[in-house]
């Protein structure tokens, strides 16, 4: 009988995708960026909360933003707008997420040096992203409380792969079904080490927390 | 020189996933099934308006549902509960959509005969699901107010392969700055036939609507 070879074609595939990531990483950790990774539910705020954390930082930090969409480029061009920081639109095909090989060729483009924070908004999905190391330093997820607390639940990979998680639109708190501590335990029964941000980026609540914490990881990649 | 053959590999997986999804279509209609698949993002509603527009036909219509999760059960579980209905729930393993293949292996195990009505309540996800023809007789989206009017802009094949728009939480318009004309309109761009459907799933404003179209397409199945 004849010996049968079997290929694991998932696993070789994030293999080679963690190795890519991994030299991102490397390569804006020398030179002093933080990178950090902005995934969420579509229309959970992650533009408007960008801007509004930009707008709070980039008098501290040289700040640069890349955004991923599918074919639009409203997002770039929003975060240029209202910050005036410079932005790339990368175009993704129509695919759902982003990977290390496209955050790679996006860096071909996007002249980083010099650069305090490097911010990926990436697609609006709570399930690709999730998969691929984007190579960034930290990953930050976006939970807007419209959503609702069973999120968690429902797409674990997500929480488990987030270092922050920044629970926007709580002034819409008193509108909604929405248990903020439901919320913190399903996530950390997933990730025991996330962090917590309640934020609005519509009122400005709680983003000075969020402002301090990036100033430690930005300090923290230079050290 | 040697002759190289070209394959479009994606082209084959799509018309392969159309054959199968024509055969699923075919089979309910000859039944006398109507097949809606109902897409959304994370958090728009389904479960809730499901609930809602099953509890309001299930007196007049015999009623089944399946219901895609990566990996929790939650939502047909809430079905099964709060309306008394038969759920299957399709545990996917991880990925952002269901194709026809998929479909076809649930049906497999959920037998379909006698029902007027089947509902495939997607992944929550605004790309993937909307590449791959379920079988479904009419796709519905949900854009739920707090997501923001410009989600057509930014996910434009969703709303060019729906035949119907449930725009949810209506009941939070004050609250967000959502133009339901804009929207209206961005969508009609994509797809000058799109139906709209402004509802609640929490007052239960605008279901009874839903309702009516939904008996009008059982009629068109059994015609």
């Amino acid at each position: 009988m004849s010996e049968v070879r079997v290929i694991q074609i998932n696993e070789s595939v994030f293999a080679e995708n963690d190795r890519t990531a991994e030299l991102i990483r490397k390569r804006l950790t020398d030179q002093g960026t933080l990178f950090l990774n902005i995934m969420s539910s579509p229309g959970s705020g992650k533009t408007t909360t960008l801007v509004a954390l930009i707008n709070r930082l980039k008098g501290r930090l040289n700040i640069g933003e890349m955004d991923v969409d599918i074919e639009s480029s409203l997002d770039a061009q929003r975060v240029a707008d209202r910050t005036g920081i410079r932005s790339l639109q990368i175009h993704n095909g129509g695919l759902c997420h982003i990977d290390a090989d496209m955050t790679a060729r996006a860096l071909l483009e996007y002249d980083t040096k010099g650069l305090d924070l490097l911010i990926l908004e990436n697609i609006g999905n709570l399930v690709c992203p999730a998969e691929f190391d984007t190579g960034a330093h930290r990953n930050v997820t976006i939970l807007s409380v419209p959503e609702g607390d069973d999120k968690p639940l429902k797409y674990p990979l997500m929480y488990q792969v987030s270092d922050v998680v920044l629970i926007n639109k709580i002034d819409a708190m008193d509108y909604f079904d929405f248990d903020l501590e439901k919320a913190k335990e399903r996530i950390l029964a997933l990730n025991p080490k996330a962090l917590f941000f309640p934020i609005s980026a519509k009122t400005g609540e709680g983003l000075d927390a969020v402002c301090e914490w990036v100033l430690k990881e930005v300090a923290a990649v230079k050290a």
